[in-house]
């Protein structure tokens, strides 16, 4: 019999956590014993996997005890703070949260990207923030062959990255505005219903948001190559699940449409959706629940030496979080 | 006593059609007569400008004895067949579709960017893509400074743009999935609601849709410089009023974040919202219904010499339309 493996989710209860568990399953994961972790707020909570049910635990510095991987995400403050003890106790640690990706001992992974730099882990392996997960994906193939110099992307990111009580939040505004009833933000600082907010995480001295700062540093890191260069503009619209991306790429030597399709249709995790002719392109509704990541609107930019401009959409929680935390820690075994 | 001027709206029932008049009305256009136009199946519905009532004419080529301007907003098809009938007897034709924008003979004109293109008209006078305007706008006065090389666009378009029905359908549609009904997308080919569609009028052979290709094209015209170089990727969003524009720009010389905001809050016809720690930046649901281009998120690109991100958006019914094809006209008198 091959190994099983006693599997922690911290934030079991949250819109990742609860698609990591979810994850785990639909994937034939070999696990032995399942152990939800999440606030007091929902301790004695039960989550069902394969028919069984586990109970929700409080988070607590025990809580690894036995535990082979423990999948965080449950936001940067707890990454923080129990991440040591879950790699004390014997875990890989597989943080969805923001902690620890530029840390220099921690690995930054995507399995289709970058499987090698696994090797490299101290206990503490990074998921990367959604938007760029989607992104470096498409690009490695791209990179590959024919280098990027410079990346421009302006994203289109779906409320599901905020959690439940986004998902909630647009549905009630909208229906809210649709019934001429007053409306009051509370997960964004701004009405998000029918609006479109240039604005996810927080400022940053120069004038960036934080995710901005995410997609640049974080795919620098990804594809181990600093010298590609990334500007970003981070936008929330009103749309529940996957994250749109308009990317336009300059590399350093010469690169077809075509050559792009051919290699992103070989690459392992993308799908190619580019028939404009048909109405064929990518788009948030379809990529929804679905893991791969989608590709397509893929043209020459004739602005610039060896441009191409392409559209890439995927569903931010599974390919973007859980899906890609599960496959690390598929990687490992 | 000052002149006053006949003026036919060609597409009164329209969206842009009905905001014309609305415009004529605020702006105290001296105006004697009001002609409203439009198709068979709009005859004899009634307009209200200035409390007075003008019965919807259906438009024939006789629409236009004793017009001085005629404003058209009914499709290129009709502009292409009734505005030389407008200009034979003898009106100023401002046309808001896109028959006559690349035609050599067609001043094609943003007042705040190029009144002088007016001088050269010849009886039309061609009102630029909504998405152009309020990007060219804004584009100006860093333009007249520094000088761009090049810019990448990835817009966030407004149903609006697609006219009354377009509104609906969103409205519709939103309602429906709300309350789990089953929708049939009828204005556009896809769900709106919910969804980005990277897809705004027809695709071209080289990938990219007519509106790309025309945000290329009309900015190199309206700026008088075929040495800009514009890539495109025009996107569809869940909003009902307002475009929003994520421009990235790279200048022939050196312009701070600074200065850009300097020289935009001294152009006419833009308002700088730019203060991200106070939550201050353009946003569609602000803009709709005002008359300015708002500008924010500008922020140096540090991805390339010479390089600036910002974040433009406008009502693209009012200044991406008729309040522009209103302007033109009050330029003309």
């Amino acid at each position: 019999m091959s190994k099983k493996y006693n599997v922690a989710v911290v934030g079991a209860t949250g819109a990742v956590g609860a698609e990591m568990l979810s994850t785990l399953e639909e994937r034939n994961f070999p696990f032995n014993d399942i152990r939800p972790l999440a606030s007091e707020r929902s301790e004695g909570l039960t989550v069902k996997v394969k028919g069984n049910s586990y109970k929700v635990q409080k988070l607590t510095e025990q809580s690894f005890d036995g535990i082979d991987f423990a999948l965080f995400s449950a936001g940067a403050g707890r990454s923080l703070e129990f991440a040591p003890h879950a790699v004390k106790a014997g875990a890989i640690v597989i943080d969805n949260s923001s902690a620890f990706r530029m840390d220099k001992d921690v690995p930054l992974v995507v399995p289709e990207v970058n499987p090698e730099a696994l090797k490299k882990h101290k206990g503490i392996i990074a998921n990367p923030n959604c938007s760029t997960i989607q992104m470096v994906v498409a690009l490695k193939p791209l990179h590959d062959y024919a280098r990027i110099k410079r990346i421009v992307v302006s994203t289109y990111q779906s409320v599901s990255g905020s959690g439940h009580k986004a998902v909630t939040e647009l549905a009630e505004q909208t229906n809210k505005l649709l019934t001429l009833q007053e409306i009051t933000p509370k997960v964004y600082s701004q009405q998000i219903a029918f609006n479109c907010i240039p604005h996810i995480d927080v400022f940053l001295q120069n004038g960036y948001t934080k995710e901005e700062m995410k997609m640049e540093n974080e795919t620098k890191k990804i594809m181990d190559d600093d010298s590609i260069k990334v500007t970003a503009t981070t936008v929330r619209v009103p749309v529940f699940y996957s994250h749109s991306e308009s990317v336009n790429l300059e590399f350093a030597k010469e690169i077809s449409p075509d050559k792009a399709r051919e290699l992103l249709s070989a690459f392992s995790g993308v799908v190619v959706q580019d028939k404009p002719v048909e109405d064929l392109y990518p788009m948030a509704i379809n990529a929804a629940g679905r893991d791969e990541v989608f590709v397509g609107r893929i043209r020459q930019d004739f602005s610039v030496k060896h441009g191409l401009n392409m559209w890439i959409v995927s569903d931010n929680i599974r390919k973007g979080a859980a899906l890609n935390a599960v496959q690390i820690a598929e990687k490992m075994i």
